[in-house]
């Protein structure tokens, strides 16, 4: 029986990843870096993104976002805050976006990719589906938060593993959760060796800057050159 | 593509629906009460099953727990030193247990389930696909811990509307997330009206005692009459 599942899900697979090349080529002929956010329910992916995509627009940098949620469209509300252009995917009970919902919700939008820069997906929260399936990213950007323990690298190695860059959240509780922060590399890099490493705290605003620094400097290798 | 997928899936679930009420029928003629813990990744099944079962053993009731990762046997680890007998199922990239692996290790493990009163399956750390399998529990416990945001049961209603009890873990660090106690309860009534709210601190130890009284209450209440 398991077997069977596979078999089909590896079907399912192989056409996501046929849709995510074609989408991949047609974001990156508009010239936008597009970013793939996974973590946890509550790892805080909707307020660093809130955070960040206020910044970015102020410093001129225009970014627009997609955000995927079983239920409700708190944060595609919350997104919007920014003002940058933002658009909600209810997955209805999914437990991870595929392709088709983005292409699907780029075709039915009035956004002109072109003036845009970056393009954030904010993926379901769930540290184990989403991992299979590409989005047509050009980086996929996992969260740990401080409260949920330094071992979870090791406990889900196959989304850290297919993760490019790790953002460690909520540092401004890293404190009260006796984090262990060297630790917290360790287990990451373990998994993934070479990966980036930024931390932050939304609430206070530690690390945007240099984050939003990373992305527009990655972009500006790519197309800039 | 989807449709297919999902027939498939509820094949998988009929065949599972039907083995867990086989090992319903078999726990329940030991006596036991089950519990299926889920959660979010670090929402802190683990400190708070160390923590229950060490006391449930001091008092007189005897216990015992399989615990799902994807990888790593941390978790047993941990849950072996409350002294009671545990084991671990790595589920080697699944996002779920399912009833056949608990029957598998249930098969393999040399113990006598008649001198145990209750019986813990510790979840994979996923909102999301544990809510569709059903694994011979008695009660389906959701934890949600206060890091995590209030709005949680509404973002991942499934789940919350699965479970029987609702356990909010870390209330130590609720002050320190400006934890909003009266919306967390009132998200989480409005999804499953009349759900069991217990708070906890593992760490602490705030509202083990209760919550321990609970569940051997229920389980007198079943069995002892």
């Amino acid at each position: 029986m398991t077997t069977r599942y596979l078999e089909i899900r590896q079907g399912v697979l192989s056409k996501n990843d046929q849709l995510a090349a074609t989408l991949r080529g047609r974001l990156q002929a508009a010239g936008l870096l597009t970013l793939n956010v996974v973590s946890s329910p509550g790892s805080g992916k909707t307020a660093l993104l809130e955070r960040m995509m206020g910044d970015m627009r102020k410093t001129g940098h225009p970014v627009a976002a997609l955000v995927g949620d079983l239920q409700t469209d708190n944060d595609a509300k919350r997104l919007a805050r920014s003002g940058a252009p933002v658009r909600q995917i209810v997955t209805d009970g999914m437990c991870h976006l595929e392709v088709e919902m983005i292409t699907a919700h780029l075709n039915a939008w009035d956004l002109d990719l072109n003036t845009l820069e970056f393009f954030f997906i904010e993926n379901v929260g769930n540290l184990v589906c989403p991992t299979w399936y590409d989005l047509g990213e050009d980086l996929r950007i996992v969260l740990l938060s401080v409260t949920e323990g330094e071992d979870k690298p090791l406990k889900y190695p196959s989304m850290f593993y297919s993760a490019d860059v790790a953002i460690i959240t909520k540092m401004d509780l890293a404190e009260a959760c006796e984090f262990d922060r060297a630790l917290a590399h360790e287990n990451i890099l373990s998994v993934r060796p070479g990966i980036r490493i930024f931390e932050t705290s939304a609430k206070k605003g530690t690390g945007i800057a240099e984050l939003i620094d990373f992305l527009v400097h990655t972009r500006a290798k790519k197309y800039v050159g």
